[in-house]
């Protein structure tokens, strides 16, 4: 059994992207730009983005926190996404999920410039990556096909079962991997909450990548043996004895699933950490990207 | 066994369509136009550009074709394609493909309006659907979800196997019915050239759709009893006993495997007849939603 160590895989992708960033130093060209947009004050939020920009820090790439108060209006955040769409010194960046209530989530992706939207969550960019077009694709998505790349999990004509149908994970991994390609090239079933044979399913799976947020769900006498997991999950689970008050679990039995899998990702450290490194490459992209068309 | 009948029921959306068209003149509104844009001289295309022309001024829309020589450049196209763009007259317009080989296709189809992008190809549409937003559903897809619709075919948490991956039918038709919402809900296993256990899945399916092209592909012994079955195949089979020198052949040996099934579709006069119906419905939305804006 192989440990997916998403920690190491992401910190070797971080070096690599870092080594581009020393070349472009060198040769005197601009290094790539970052901002991230958060509004209000969220704590997970304030976590996530924290760590986006330190990790920006650590590979040389430069980066802007625009830290908006929760009460700023749908019109004025419109109005800043605009601001960052024509700022040339801004190669890519985020609007950080969620935002406050009264404004509208799908309004404002829509207003990113497709060519700086290096979350891929803009309709064009997914609608290019589902066509098998050269756009952003979202960086869990894009972390897991890499850290199986990386691996060099096999995965041709095998059957991968994605347990949940979100935007975010479920549906583009299960586009991704059913395509051409490495890391690709699989038959792929796509489960979720109204899925009546879910373990007749999972049983017949030679990958699993379970995105499904129910902790321990995925038990040993659902899988097979020899089968590759891919764990997406990510839940806080109450418990005193912590300090913090909680534990993160996945949707994974790890102890059990882990003696039967030939693969398996750890949460955390697996799927987790490459989110981070996808989008610090997604980043580098967009640099790449507009540099050629300059 | 009943048979989807294809033929009625696009018989019956064109009268829907139609029966709103005589209402706009009524108000004294603009009617739907639809234009379809033929570059060279393509036997098959010509027929089916003919077909929606034909289709159109049946049901009231107006409708222009607009047929280039196969000598023109690509240039040439995208100039014709970014008037149809700016022409407030147009409602939608179709670039019927293939293109002669000097031309770019993707190019092409990335440079139309996705607002009157009726065929659905433009990303950003296929990226809308996939994400459950407001779109156009290319014709293929959306015929069979309506067809499923109107024959109130049980799907909600039914296993699908969809065979094929093209990027016009069994990518979207994957991405659609494992939704939420009507005729879907579904749990979809997509499958292709690579799958290796191919019967294994179709024998467990509940619903097949099949969008291979290679005609018989689809045998008595690979499906299970009650099976429904949307056969997307359509290709000329020579027969020197017809008259026109072929014969249409679906995916589906419909002789054998009808006995076993609970809904089919026939080839011909199932899948086919409904694209140009939801082709049309399409150019209405496109209207409407214009009107809307307006």
């Amino acid at each position: 059994m192989v440990i997916l160590d998403g920690k190491k895989i992401s910190n070797e992708i971080k070096e690599e992207i870092a080594a581009e960033v020393s070349q472009m130093k060198e040769r005197g060209e601009k290094v790539p730009h970052l901002a991230a947009v958060l509004v209000g004050n969220d704590g997970a939020s304030l976590t996530y983005v924290g760590s986006k920009v330190r990790s920006c820090k650590k590979i040389g790439f430069e980066s802007t926190l625009i830290h908006l108060p929760e009460e700023t209006t749908e019109d004025e955040l419109l109005k800043k996404v605009h601001q960052l769409n024509t700022d040339d010194s801004i190669d890519g960046y985020i609007v950080q999920l969620p935002l406050p209530k009264h404004i509208d989530e799908q309004k404002v992706l829509m207003a990113v410039d497709p060519d700086k939207d290096v979350d891929g969550f803009h309709p064009v960019n997914f609608g290019k990556m589902a066509l098998d077009m050269e756009s952003f694709i979202s960086a869990t998505p894009f972390g897991i096909m890499e850290l199986l790349r990386r691996y060099k999990v096999d995965t041709e004509g095998k059957h991968v079962v994605v347990i949940g149908r979100s935007h975010i994970v479920g549906r583009p991994i299960s586009i991704l991997m059913s395509q051409k390609g490495e890391a690709a090239n699989c038959t792929v079933t796509l489960t979720h909450s109204r899925t009546k044979n879910m373990t007749e399913l999972t049983l017949q799976a030679d990958i699993i990548v379970s995105a499904l947020g129910v902790p321990h769900f995925l038990k040993e006498d659902m899988v097979k043996d020899g089968v590759v997991i891919i764990d997406v999950g990510i839940t806080r689970v109450p418990d005193e004895s912590k300090e913090r008050g909680y534990y993160i679990a996945g949707d994974v039995d790890f102890e059990s699933v882990s003696k039967k899998a030939s693969f398996i990702t750890p949460v955390p450290g697996g799927v987790g950490p490459m989110t981070i490194a996808m989008l610090l490459k997604n980043t580098l992209l967009a640099r790449e990207r507009h540099r050629n068309i300059k």
